[in-house]
């Protein structure tokens, strides 16, 4: 009853180190979404003997073979010969996606070469696919028990053409389960820190529960099959409000609705509040990661960049003699920089982001990580400091966001 | 003569769509800096059985064969009983590792359970390679003709593990072919342009010509392989050459000596330069691309994120009338944050870019994708103007590099 679901990727550049391949977890990701688990997968170089006995193999021992690359215009891409050598076929012109290939390149006004005529072939008997979002085509192949589908290798045109084709084949075959899902990121905790805080989490056949971790995020994903879908949403329901309490001081988003700094964008429109950024370490950080949120000019007012302590004091009016008794990375001056750009912005929050983030610049007394932060607000200034473990880049990342979570603890306290 | 090289990854994460394997390329990469290519991948999930056979159809075909994964503490970790199944002799304690690793926890203070025991646990008659980096075993297995190196799935302890251990096993075998490669990056240009720009380039059997896209930037790698080491060397000073006159309008590095950014800092601190930045639409990312550098200190004094237009005013001296007038977006307003913050900060160069990043905010006249930039410098205010067709991320990281690509310009101009 299960279908058995294998992938090939195919490319001298997936081997050589020049990519690594992202369609086996694009399509095992899709997949899954349907309930349908992939069993093996392969990877082969453009090699049309090496290709034709991967087929074989995968037609030996699978039902669905999904296979990506090798479908483009130039001699290198030799999925079809491979495809009719393993089915025992020549390549046939299919005519009806030639007319329309040569359509597309006059439309454009492109030359039109005997390569691009290449890719009108497929194997006899095979199943042409309209493309419609690239020039490669895309095909379908009955061998035996097993059913190939030829995808071309860019990611953008695989993803549309596994919605148009494979969708309705498994739909056809009721091949996909039913199947839910709800996904936490959370910021703050470890990985393994998050999965004890999970322990009391149902153990359940229906439900597997997966961690990844995006620096310095952790992503939570329960995943729930069962055919009948009320017990599948009351099972994950269930488990979905044991993760928000377990984790409620974590959690700053579900179901990849947010990022980080949109969530606390949202928090801050909604509390009809606004923010502007003092930065040092982080060197912008900050503004960049408020500023990819689109709408953000609604609560984001300014940033300040102040790396040198010239700017620290002609912008933020940080007193030169703080910097010189306390230091430039001082809880004095994060606090002083945090109440300096919320005074001339004129914000409801202002952050101050002072610190050492490597790998130079480090003293005994303040190590290489040293960071202060400083919230100021309606309700006065928090200070926190931290000595980070990590390199120069993880180091920045992880003090643009523990500023950010002080501002959302601060709205918090505001309530 | 020829060495068959074959990579196996184990994990279902894998094959889910929960991670993509990197470990693939970064073993392929590896191997390719030794003249060395890859036969064939396979990808298996947490499953003794699959794994046992993936091994034995490996051992059939190929000489090396370089595992990763499943080689943790935990039930789902199964390839050394894997690996025991397929040789067809029992699992054995290494008690020398597992004295090792009993030690390691106690100066840790970590608890030792029966799960990190079965860490120690390999084939009998397999030698247990020390892993300085980690607590997974590192493992090597000689099956009939074929060799097996089983490493650990985590990117870093693999990377080390390959240095200490495949390294001399290939100069012990003399299997490593002497190969020496050069690496420019561009920005500026698409793939296909730069690959007709370099149509020119001698074709050779003993060199490979390979193009890779980090988005805005395009690398390009000579990679030559010749067992004299004088012809090798000439080969590639005279391609590395030609591309350098080729390309010299868009190469900005050479063999991966720094980022767009660090290229660009190097260039101020030696022409006695600095630079301050106002920035709207880009929203701090050209102050976060420079202060990535270690260093930049020497040469980028500020930021200023004035995403408001009384930021624009208040920061930078810009006249709230050619605000009105001009709208926010505008060549005027580019001009006057240029210059604004180049007088404020007192730097050498000063960049202002504002623009529509989008997804909303167009209009008829000033669509999505609009960017105003400016550079002021000791010659006077140069301005551009682009009409981007990306997404909002990618418009902003265009933005950020054309903005850093004038600065580079109005350096050359100066000299």
């Amino acid at each position: 009853l299960s279908l058995r679901v294998e992938i090939i990727v195919i490319g001298n550049e997936l081997l050589n180190g020049d990519l690594a391949d992202t369609n086996t977890a694009r399509l095992g990701g899709w997949l899954r979404k349907r309930g349908l688990g992939v069993t093996r997968g392969q990877t082969v170089p453009d090699d049309e003997a090496m290709v034709a006995e991967a087929f074989a193999t995968a037609a030996s021992r699978s039902d669905l073979v999904l296979v990506s690359g090798g479908m483009g215009p130039t001699e290198d891409d030799l999925t079809m010969s491979a495809a009719a050598r393993f089915a025992g076929v020549a390549l046939a012109e299919d005519t009806v996606f030639l007319e329309r290939l040569k359509r597309r390149f006059e439309k454009r006004g492109y030359p039109f070469t005997p390569n691009n005529a290449r890719q009108a072939l497929i194997p006899a008997g095979a199943d042409a696919l309209h493309n419609p979002v690239g020039t490669a085509p895309c095909v379908r192949l009955v061998q035996g028990e097993a059913t190939f589908f030829f995808f071309p290798g860019v990611p953008r045109e695989l993803t549309a053409l596994i919605d148009l084709y494979l969708e309705p084949w498994l739909t056809e075959r009721a091949a996909a389960r039913p199947y839910i899902s709800a996904t936490f990121l959370t910021f703050g905790k470890t990985e393994s820190q998050v999965a004890s805080l999970l322990d009391g989490l149902t153990r359940d056949a229906r439900m597997h529960v997966a961690y990844r971790a995006h620096f310095p995020q952790i992503q939570v994903t329960l995943h729930v099959f069962d055919a009948d879908a009320d017990a599948a949403r009351a099972l994950l329901d269930d488990a979905a409000a044991h993760v928000r309490s377990a984790l409620s001081s974590v959690v700053f988003s579900e179901d990849g609705g947010a990022t980080f700094a949109a969530a606390l964008g949202a928090r801050l429109v909604a509390a009809d509040s606004t923010l502007a950024t003092a930065e040092s370490c982080t060197g912008g950080l900050v503004a960049k990661l408020c500023t990819d949120i689109p709408g953000s000019s609604a609560w984001f007012l300014e940033g300040a960049v102040t790396y040198s302590n010239a700017a620290k004091s002609s912008r933020l009016g940080v007193p030169p003699e703080l910097i010189v008794e306390d230091g430039a990375v001082s809880e004095s001056v994060a606090r002083a920089m945090a109440e300096g750009i919320r005074r001339t912005a004129r914000s409801t929050y202002g952050v101050g982001i002072t610190g050492i983030a490597g790998p130079g610049g480090g003293t005994e007394g303040k190590p290489v990580g040293t960071v202060h932060m400083a919230v100021a607000g309606p309700d006065g200034t928090q200070h926190f400091k931290r000595t980070l473990p990590f390199d120069r880049n993880r180091n920045r990342v992880v003090s643009a966001f523990m500023a950010m979570d002080m501002v959302r603890r601060a709205l918090d306290g505001a309530r």
